[in-house]
């Protein structure tokens, strides 16, 4: 049902559209703000109006992003081509973006493997490490320059996806973007200690929680944190602030499979894997979730304790 | 008093010698051994035995590089010519093997700036992120190949020194080089896994308390994190462990100088600075230690309280 297309024809097929509206993914990540305010400022140095929608609050630390976005963007029109970024499923936009756009997404430019090219056209290497990167690739395609801001841009989504060059997903081709990025001057630095080393009190006590009721399961192999609501409001943290709590269970000694269980506010739980060999995607598709082999989660009504039981069976299904 | 040389004279002097003795800094961390078993698989493939030697233990994790040498290389020689890898001072060698060779190191490879010259010839270029950097480019100077072993090396010291290409130090030849080394099929996410986010349970506990036990001063611009021994003890933890406890007082929001303070089995006390913006080396040179402009350390004799205080007294100096 979606037109799958090179980046080169992505490109082409922007150039000829006028009044853009980019929605990226809700409760927004580095990756999908910096391709979507990327695509605005590529955009805009070619003289086409775009606007940058989201369901869910952005975080402070992108402020460099949003700052000059918010002083220069011209949003005032009707949205006549509607591009998503970063978003492998229409539900990912959000339910109000979702009910308005999800059908009618012309073009969508992503990197999961899991894209259910539920757009009109579809972009999607899922061999790039971040979706950022086809976003430098179309910006040069565009004609427009990689500059200072885009380049911020680009850096934010690769630095955060790939784990600051960590995780398995980074290539030689994201250090050579890495490399370029550098020579036009970001201040990666900087980005990078907003990114992964900058934690306000709040945050470190609620790590401090999480970490001291973290459970293990199959013999050390499975390791499981629990975020409430409740924990969330003695430690004072918004729920941005949970994003860093995720990677923490896998990084214990012998676990294979680290799972974060978060309350949400409608009660149900969202579930993220962290796994070092096993296909984290494979297994939260049994839950209807996916992602990455090594980063998925999904969404799970019940108590808490009978999805941590089901979670863990189905771990085992996959670990044995 | 030192020859200062240029990476290729340096490598045209190493090609004339034989029977090499490599020396790594005391409690070597992953620069100093990636540039020392680099070094010794380079020479071996042109003919040059060597050996690596060094004071305090080399923690398991660095096991890829230890256990092919402790099987390949032969050591049963006496040294002709000494050569200090990633080691500014002849102290920093430890005490014994200063007593032995501190006076008649031949060839000093390294990357720091405060780096004393006390060899008869050095190779130092602080403008690189890691030695390691300095030892890919002799290698090919040398004629030898950056097989996987010698890539592995040069990736640990590029990645641990660079806390993953986050820090300031990362330059765009980095990323180069990171580039190259995952084209050459380096396992770097297994590596980074192992360098980055493999604690063991004790380690964990060991945080706990670090954080815990956390205080702060100078209107919460300067964190200060102790460990005694006493705390290794409770939490069962090695001295290796307490290397990722170190970056954990600068990540606290506002912070602006991470101090940790580490009690020594000699009972001095070894403090380290992390900075996001004022010289560290600057600080630590009032106490006669140094290092790098955003992380550098100092070894102290006295009580915690006194060195805490005077630590603070010498900081706020610089922030105000």
């Amino acid at each position: 049902m979606s037109d799958v297309l090179s980046s080169e024809q992505g490109a082409a097929l922007l150039k000829q559209m006028r009044d853009v509206l980019i929605i990226t993914h809700k409760n927004p990540d580095g990756d999908t703000l910096g391709s979507g305010f990327g695509l605005w400022a590529a955009l805009r140095q070619i003289g086409i109006r775009s606007k940058v929608v989201n369901e869910g609050k952005i975080a402070d630390r992108f402020d460099f992003m949003t700052k000059p976005y918010a002083e220069q963007a011209d949003t005032d029109f009707e949205p006549l081509f509607v591009v998503a970024v970063d978003t492998a499923a229409t539900k990912l936009i959000g339910d109000s973006l979702c009910e308005k756009y999800g059908g009618r997404v012309d073009l969508c430019i992503d990197h999961h493997g899991s894209n259910e090219t539920y757009a009109k056209n579809t972009v999607c290497d899922p061999a790039s490490a971040s979706t950022c990167e086809i976003i430098a690739e179309i910006t040069e395609l565009l004609g427009a320059e990689l500059d200072m801001y885009i380049a911020k841009c680009v850096y934010t989504g690769l630095a955060t996806d790939t784990g600051c060059f960590k995780y398995s997903n980074t290539t030689a081709k994201s250090h050579l973007l890495a490399a370029r990025l550098i020579d036009i001057g970001v201040d990666f630095a900087e980005l990078n200690r907003l990114f992964f080393e900058t934690k306000s009190r709040q945050r470190a006590a609620l790590e401090q929680m999480a970490v001291a009721g973290m459970e293990f399961a199959h013999d050390g192999k499975i390791a499981i944190i629990t975020v409430t609501k409740d924990m969330l409001a003695r430690a004072g943290c918004d729920p941005s602030d949970i994003e860093g709590i995720t990677p923490i269970s896998r990084t214990i000694e012998g676990v294979e499979v680290g799972v974060t269980m978060r309350e949400l506010n409608n009660g149900n739980f969202k579930v993220s894997l962290r796994t070092v060999t096993v296909d984290a995607a494979r297994i939260c598709a049994m839950f209807g979730g996916g992602g990455h082999p090594r980063a998925s989660g999904f969404e799970c009504g019940g108590t808490a304790f009978d999805i941590k039981v089901a979670t863990i069976k189905a771990i085992e299904k996959v670990l044995d």
